[in-house]
């Protein structure tokens, strides 16, 4: 029986960048200090394809995620990054004509979080991770590996704040007493989803939970599933005196990065988006931005 | 060669109360007073299937919709809901094995508004119909069939708004003056979407322009594409002068259909439901509701 | 300051039939045989609404979840179907004007199948679970609940396989030879989504893991992450001397089910449905039904 | 009153890549040799946004869709490449203070096949359109524009079908005989979806109806709606006869497009992607290239 993948291309012998497999649900152990977590993870994974070959030899990559993640249940992995470059130098191994290979992996991630210790609950995150293996001149295996999470939370629009606060001032002559100078106006809000990835040149470790606690402290506020009445008026109190535009929440998510991660080397790109979801429109304002350590580092204190 | 869909069914032989297409998606060119419109449709249409007969006839659907829907860029129809009537009709001409036929429809809908004439926008709403045929006895055809409509707009929450208004009290002592009794106070806000479908026993005719403005009134305020800053200001405040739960939304919109659809026949099932996307959790929060427009002009004035 | 919930609603005081949070994630842990599992769940939670009162306590769904679910990490529950029952209990606990409680859920849930022992992975599938809680005339509190699975398998057309079996037969007249009658021929097959809901009124019991056997051994074949050649023409073959429309799938199944679970009682009332992302045509195929189990078991045999 | 958006920004002075507004729905009216068709259409918009500047005015870039969208409905476009074009240039004009401004277009299209002339009816497809706008030092705008197609089609297993013929000629020993050697075997099939884009240097057109006839020729079959049975057969041996595995479908299309478009110009970047939903498993395969036309036409004849 002939090897169909194994046989030249009747048309277009040019090499292809990437053939894989995507959509593949896989649920992947973490050891995590405080127990195992289960992240049920979408994974994307492909590799490059000769010219001189018709297919790639997808039950291999099958076949990868089921020894490297499938296991986990019982030895478990030390994370969803780990796993990822683990799975990108086996693609090599068992795609011996292949030069590149990529991982792309999305978990959901839960946290247990709240206004106060009390009312604490289950908020929901998304991890990302990706790792890249390029086999160099010598076989000798490059990888280049991303790190990120995405957290949901809330802005307030500091411009619709200050023409609220000129018309109702026009209205209410009282507001503008000294007095009342620092009350919160109204404003519109928004559900806002922040991500923030790391592309790492080496082995640094990057903990998620630091990359989601610097997206929340972006936001205007984070928001939580407990709110009893107090907690409720705080979170809005709280994001009212943080009226922020999705181009603050980018640029003081990145200005606050150096703080953060000291560790994190220059030549590591940030990767930094964020959209919100208007409440005064039908559509989403969002922003962007990539930038490296070394650059955020070197304009701090601008 | 044998008529695989006509044979018995091996096992199982019993009726089935639904076989059809779904996902099909066409264009539909509607007259109306001002022009035509095209409005892309997806359309899900079935039939039952006797007990005797182990397939059903779906490329005859595809006919049909051929036919009814394609057809309309030369020759246009009157609205979506008569096509669909006119569609479920005729699945049961062509498909004389069965006894009930149904269609349903939804499409986006543009519709030029604006927070005053010079700012107007196209919006986007979403079209419903749905179509139901029976066959009777002596084979006469009875026809049920629903028209609504969806919108998004804004709600703005009326219980943070108070517990907000206690707490700032206490921090701004001024703001218990009667002069700013009615300043409108700070809460969270959403992107809400409302839909409304009529479900009416006979020829009826419902305006989906005039669903879309009871949905809007119900709302704390509807949204727009083109807000300068002064129209900004006023889209916030007519929010959160007309704060409203989801709940309240529901309740007022149900409330103010008798006089918004005088000629709507009493029998006419109202379906209703509402989602706010909150922007101080993670989820969302719904409510809806099902009631005559009998049981409405009955329960008026309460 | 005042309960703005327990307030009369300023407009509409009709009583509301629904009214809750939808799309709230958690992670469910399950306890089961062979270890614990977590489940990452959506939930949709809601009770009625009287006419004298303005809005719900939407607060205490998110404080019921963050216990029955949240508090599972330590205390692991005996199932999906068991957490949404203590919920709607204890949503009218906490809902004392309330009458009725409802809550949905569906989860991804990973099974080990493979075609062979050593080729087994992680196959996902999907979990549903629904609790209707009523309060009766003396507080008494009945509970209707459901139970279901969605898996996704292969399906191929009985029609074109006969159409082409003709066709090929005049170009292929050796093909009429009595040694080539059982040769399977080609046709479109295509991804096919099932889902099977018990509405149980007892305590009986259902194992999920028997619906999803039920729903894949309906359809032509199931489908896997590891497939090796043979393994894939195995998978081909078994789905060609199956071919089956989605209206055999449904009957199939249903006609199976009175011998697979002997135990549940007649009163159990069946939901099921399947789609056929159809690879002919742009658009689904489908069928759906609902059937008592005394219904199926009365028509067995026929 | 201040105007926040020209405010510095307190934080992160630093430039942004992208700040703008997306999903943002309009109809645009687009002018046709047969008449004029309205496209629903999903922008994406944005511009870089300066280090001293706080905010983007974004209220700008809904008035700039209102006039160059909303206004086709009375003044038809050409196309929705060309109104991305305009719309990318006047995003410029508006943000004096930008130097970057991306357009990213989407829209459903219907185009009406058939497998025969009296069997055609709409199909919907997907266009895609970009343009972005580059203020040089002199004020000068260069600006690069893209135009692409999605199709759905069919595709059907090379290496299954292979595996099949092996195993089926064992258990039917006539399939040896040379008569045979033709007869198309089972294999799977998939619904397969296939993107093609060209980033244009200049002002060259490309034909969208020539893009998708481009990928509907490289996959194993196009699909219709309007198939009756000898169709079925017809489309069916058509993918049978044409098997393709996704590294197939690129290369063969990728082959040829110097041939299909003679006029294009060498420095035209061409990316390429197809999806096919595997009936085989419950994921998808995937591949995606990038190259452009003048490599196309160097490697042509290889």
């Amino acid at each position: 029986m002939r090897d169909i993948h194994a046989m030249s291309p009747e048309r277009g012998r040019m090499r292809l960048r990437s053939v894989g497999v995507s959509g593949i649900r896989k649920p992947l152990t973490v050891q995590r200090p405080e127990g195992t977590h289960t992240l049920a993870v979408t994974f994307h994974v492909s590799v490059d394809l000769p010219s001189e070959r018709k297919g790639s030899d997808l039950s291999r990559n099958a076949e990868i995620l089921a020894e490297a993640v499938d296991e986990t249940t019982t030895r478990p992995v030390e994370g969803l990054e780990s796993a990822c470059s683990a799975i990108a130098r086996e693609l090599l191994v068992r795609h011996p004509y292949a030069t590149e290979a990529s991982v792309e992996a999305s978990a959901e991630y839960f946290l247990r979080k709240g206004v106060s210790e009390e009312k604490r609950s289950f908020e929901d995150y998304t991890l990302i991770a990706e790792a890249h293996a390029s086999r160099g001149p010598e076989g000798l295996v490059a990888l280049a590996r991303a790190v990120g999470a995405e957290a949901v939370g809330m802005t307030a629009c500091p411009c619709a704040m200050e023409t609220c606060r000129d018309r109702l001032t026009r209205e209410f002559p009282m507001l503008a007493s000294p007095e009342l100078k620092d009350l919160p106006m109204i404003t519109h809000n928004q559900r806002n989803h922040t991500r923030l990835v790391f592309e790492i040149p080496d082995a640094s470790d990057v903990e998620v939970d630091d990359l989601i606690a610097a997206i929340e402290s972006a936001q205007s506020s984070p928001t939580y599933a407990i709110l009893k009445r107090g907690d409720e008026a705080q979170v809005v109190l709280d994001a009212h005196r943080h009226p922020k535009f999705v181009e603050d929440v980018l640029r003081d998510l990145l200005a606050g990065l150096p703080g953060r991660f000291p560790d994190v080397p220059d030549a590591t790109t940030v990767r930094a988006s964020t959209v919100s979801e208007e409440s005064i429109h039908k559509f989403n304002v969002e922003a962007s931005h990539q930038v490296t350590f070394g650059e955020l580092r070197r304009s701090r204190g601008r």
